[in-house]
């Protein structure tokens, strides 16, 4: 919050100083004096730069101090070895912002590593906030602030742009490129933008600061982020909960998620790429919409600040050629959107105005003729009054230079009601008329499939969101605490088994047996049969030495199987300090899921459930969350699974426990949450899921304290 | 072959007459002459319609008679009712093409499919060969017909056209819609194009006739298809083997891949949607590539118009800007491309002359500033000349209106020299300036990232392809086709095993065994233990009735497992024939898969493999062929499996017999090949494959004799 409210004066400063401003338009510091200019700047313009005695007509100063005057924002673009007296000079002249369009810092590696933990040190000590270096600067479009040598932000005088609505987007991108590159995109298709700004290097302000105070800007109603890697987790979580809390949708796009994009993503703003299982995960929680491309990312944007939320993700298709009308079916439905078949009435009440060569089934083929008569509006406004589907995509060519026979008004009345999401898509490459209809109407129109797709899934999963409630973090238990803090060494399973149980996890019965004589009373008091497992702390893999035997069904079995096992760790392993062997009882059959927790760097302990066996790897079959979670957000977990048949009662077989698995999700993920800062990783796998009210067991356990 | 030669004067007609020809410009009807005038049109022309004495300064006649010279070719917008008699006097007039625009046909459903029957047996009858009804009809460039009411070919003048290269693509659509939409998008990219036909309801001429001419014409450098469904199966198979011989590549997008798509698509033409999985099958083996949505079936064919093929699947991403590299890398890696780190030696060479601040690895970050040194066309020889990458991707922006500091005249060296694949995408919007500077090049421009990775992939895949040896059908054997032509009724397991094992498909050994008596003979000769399942035709579903047991050891247990298994056939299905129990080796331990073939109604015998167990259904980890495939093709088969790890040797054990289960498949599919018309499926489900070396072995078989 305090940065969101000392950054109101970054992005509409009364006085800007241009350090190392030039008349040389063909350098990246000539263009910036053109570009504040050309964009209507309001405020007072101070060129520095010992060089020129004015620039442009524009008085220009050997120094910041020369000005004589207050400045909110220093631009500062000359070579980088000169930055950090620049950045000195601003604080002593009480300039409150500076961003550093110089490169050659972080990115370059090396020795210039240095000089950027020196300008983060300079931002810590004076209170001067930074934004860079190596960054592309901003645009603020209600301040007309164009802090930036893009060329998306080049005045084009004589073009009339196009304008779709009053809702703004808000950009923070940690590329500049791609920043301005999906202002640039996103213009095109007539949207609005508040502020666009390019985080740099991140010595001092970051993504998520950028973040945070869009969450809290009124002027921004939804923000587009473009992520190669977060610097601050716990600053971005803030903002994305305080944008959740407020409704702000929020599209995310994020690099790295292959191994060449993280290369990339790693290497050109030194930035962290993390792990995506747990963006993902931060995603998922606080309702930020993944995009896959930038036209995507526009797609989903656009759809967000024209549409009202849908109340399921059911959709129509309207469409004037059959053809196309079937790949949009296709798009949506491949996107996890569902196409239902009309009903009998509705399909006759459009039936009636259409041509009988057209369709009311779904995709609604109301045929080019229809639209001449009015049928398409029709059709429209049937589909926004019935409760059978949740979203309306119409499908049109909108090519025509000359005439398109849509009546603009009408369109716009049913567009303001609201009643329901409403996106059009043109096969046809569209016409500036076309987009003009719709502009007027004051929706966008998508010109590709993919990315209409995208939208209405993106649609669909925000109707879906619910942001999280307030988190009330587990509390560790101090005697737990106390044990994993002093398990330095690792964890053997019967000490993990016995921990987890004291934490409040439902592990089955165990006993640890020491001593052969003891093996009797273990199995009177567990029962038989049984599986024995050798434990020791030097033995982590214990079937490589053949250290585990299961279904031993009599005492005698029992003693054969300690003998041996005991006797294998001494020839294998004779070093090994043995604690004896775990006995447990035998588990019943049942489906075999892996059920643990995992703490990222930085967003924390993620918990994690999937397929048990060869389909954890082969398949990934697997769902990470934030820990903790609660029985409920666990059962979704599992409904999500790719295997989740599997638990319902597969092929006739009796549905499985899955409410039992999913308190044991839950349990694991509070585990991780409580003891968040003392656990590395949990495994429990195989996890042997039994029918419904026969619970399930945990038959292997692996607990990995973190290093500290 | 026939119907390529007689299509010539279809696509380039000396004369045409336009029967129903109106002046009216808000119809259909009335939009036909003025294209065709407007377009250029050669030939002569002969408007249709007793209402007018001449249209547009036309003479106008009032019948098809009435014109008195020779038409090659007549254009039919006249109401369905009507069509019928006018086809007559086309054919009475010696007419050798029409073109039926109007609708009202087999798509309305009713009455009026016999309508369109009666049009097909007019063909039949008189030779005159027939394009829709409810077709969009065609463009073809060269003879400058544009023989349709797409408003795609309304000529624009003033406007200048982008061309890139020499190179037409031929569009064959069973959409008018999106054939016309296909072409619009390709000519703004600067693609040319020799036909592009709308084939409406195939009454006569079909898809596949299309596909066949352009597969032969020499105008037609690549294809582009749009398919609903095949209504001629062989006729395609044969153009797609035409243009597989004569390396002429296919882009193929088939509607109906999800069922509302699949409703949309069966609906509006009221064409066979036809069954996916048979559809992938002919794809892959005769080379189409199949685009996702409008955007990539563009860009696939401008990339395989503009590259040559590459000899692998890496490929190496030049970029501006590190933000948009990444997202490229990215969505490159996910489409399944390779993007190697770039050697240390390689590094260097192109470091030398980008900042610091770039990256050599891959991506490859120049920055912007090495643009302006040269530097983006020295990276792009050096990545030519390497045999580290097989093709090259840039990304930069393309936005400027003004100023592009790319070397013309030096790209287009490059490109002309042809070493591999050479892709631009701008992540900006480009500028017509940025257009054309490609275009000059020879190369088209991409602006969104999912088609261009589509580009890549299927460049790729084209890569690897290489045409089918001509097909050698498998002979059937006369006893085994006599046997399966005598089941009527089914086939048992037995009997199934039996025709198998004559038909040369690996089947292990089994004794059918009628008397209690036979029981110890059948266990002499096969060996403990054994499987043992009740075998009736009235008993599909064994295991219901408790019908199958297994690992039987002992000779008693065999006795004891007969007498119960026949009890309960007896006391739970009392009608049923019992032919006696099949006794089988057990099989030994190892990994399940499914092994089958099925027969598509169209396109013939198709052979599958897939994981097993749950995996088969869960994950739908199966593939499919044309039958049949040689041992080679099933082990790639197998190798494209997400399983496959499973096959070799998976988490330490022993690598398991992947030939043996490759031969088995494809002894399958010869199975399926040899007898297409008696068989319509075969399930070999579980096929236990064991280590390597020790083969696979069926432990149960479904075969389902075609209904005939």
């Amino acid at each position: 919050m305090d940065t969101a409210r000392s950054l109101d004066r970054f992005f509409a400063p009364e006085a800007i100083a241009v350090i190392g401003a030039s008349p040389e338009r063909g350098r990246i510091r000539g263009l910036l004096l053109p570009l504040l200019r050309g964009n209507g700047y309001p405020g007072r313009l101070y060129p520095v730069n010992p060089s020129y005695a004015e620039i442009d007509g524009l008085a220009c100063y050997p120094s910041l101090a020369a000005i004589g005057a207050p400045v909110d924002l220093a631009l500062i673009a000359i070579p980088a070895e000169a930055v950090l007296a620049a950045l000195e000079e601003c604080a002593a002249s009480g300039v409150k912002h500076a961003v550093i369009i110089s490169s050659g810092f972080a990115e370059q590696g090396g020795a210039r590593r240095g000089l950027q933990d020196e300008i983060a040190a300079l931002s810590k000590r004076t209170g001067l906030r930074i934004s860079g270096p190596n960054a592309e600067g901003f645009y603020s479009a209600k301040a007309r602030v164009a802090a930036t040598f893009s060329p998306a932000v080049e005045p084009r005088p004589g073009e009339e742009p196009l304008v779709v609505g009053e809702c703004r987007i808000g950009v923070v991108a940690q590329s500049g490129g791609m920043g301005f590159a999906l202002y640039n995109r996103g213009r095109a298709h007539g949207l609005s933008f508040s502020h666009v700004v390019s985080t740099g290097n991140e010595a001092d302000l970051t993504a998520g600061d950028f973040f945070d105070y869009m969450a809290h800007d009124a002027e921004t109603a939804a923000i587009l982020l473009f992520i190669e890697g977060v610097r601050d987790p716990a600053r971005f979580i803030a903002a994305a909960e305080a944008a959740a809390r407020q409704g702000k949708p929020v599209v995310v796009a994020k690099m790295g998620r292959t191994k060449a994009g993280e290369r990339a993503a790693a290497s050109h703003t030194a930035s962290m790429a993390g792990w995506n299982a747990a963006y993902d995960a931060v995603f998922h929680r606080y309702g930020l919409l993944a995009a896959a491309d930038p036209d995507e990312a526009v797609a989903i944007a656009a759809a967000l600040v024209t549409c009202p939320l849908p109340r399921g993700n059911r959709v129509a298709v309207v469409t004037t050629s059959g053809g196309a009308g079937a790949w949009t079916a296709d798009a949506l439905a491949g996107a996890g959107l569902s196409l239902p078949e009309l009903s009998p009435a509705l399909q006759q009440a459009i039936g009636s105005f259409i041509p009988a060569y057209g369709s009311a089934r779904n995709p609604v083929d109301i045929t080019a003729q229809a639209v001449q008569t009015g049928g398409l509006l029709r059709a429209i406004e049937l589909l926004s009054e019935t409760d059978e589907v949740d979203a309306i995509v119409v499908v049109l060519s909108l090519a025509s230079e000359t005439r398109i026979r849509v009546d603009a008004a009408a369109l716009q009345r049913i567009v303001a009601r609201r009643a329901k999401p409403l996106q059009f898509y043109s096969y046809t490459l569209p016409s500036p008329l076309g987009r003009k209809l719709l502009a007027g109407a004051g929706l966008t129109l998508h010109t590709a499939l993919a990315p209409l797709a995208g939208a209405m899934r993106a649609l669909a999963e925000r109707g879906r969101f619910t942001p999280p409630a307030a988190a009330r973090p587990p509390q560790p238990a101090a005697a737990v605490a106390a044990a994993l803090r002093a398990a330095t060494d690792g964890l053997s399973e019967h000490a993990a088994g016995v921990l987890l149980a004291r934490a409040g996890v439902a592990m089955p019965p165990q006993r640890l047996v020491r001593r052969r004589e003891a093996l009797d009373a273990a199995a009177e008091s567990l029962g038989l049969p049984l599986a024995l497992k050798i434990q020791s702390p030097d033995i982590p893999h214990k079937t490589e030495i053949g250290g585990v035997r299961l279904g031993l069904a009599t005492p005698a079995a029992l003693r054969q199987a300690y003998d041996e096992v005991i006797a294998a760790a001494r020839r294998l392993r004779p070093q090994a300090r043995l604690d004896g062997v775990l006995l447990q009882p035998m588990a019943s059959p049942g489906v075999e899921m892996i059920v643990g927790s995992i703490r990222d760097p930085g967003f924390g302990p993620l918990v994690m459930v999937g397929a048990g066996g060869v389909m954890t790897e082969l398949f990934k079959d697997v769902c990470y969350r934030l820990a903790p979670v609660d029985a409920g957000e666990a059962l979704a977990m599992l409904r999500g699974l790719r295997a989740a048949p599997l638990l319902d009662g597969y092929r006739g077989a009796a549905p499985l426990d899955i409410e039992a698995l999913a308190r044991l999700v839950a349990q694991v993920s509070e585990f991780a949450a409580a003891y968040r800062d003392l656990v590395q990783e949990v495994e429990l796998n195989p996890v042997i899921v039994h029918a419904r009210g026969e619970g399930c067991t945990v038959t292997d356990v692996l607990l990995t304290p973190a290093q500290r």
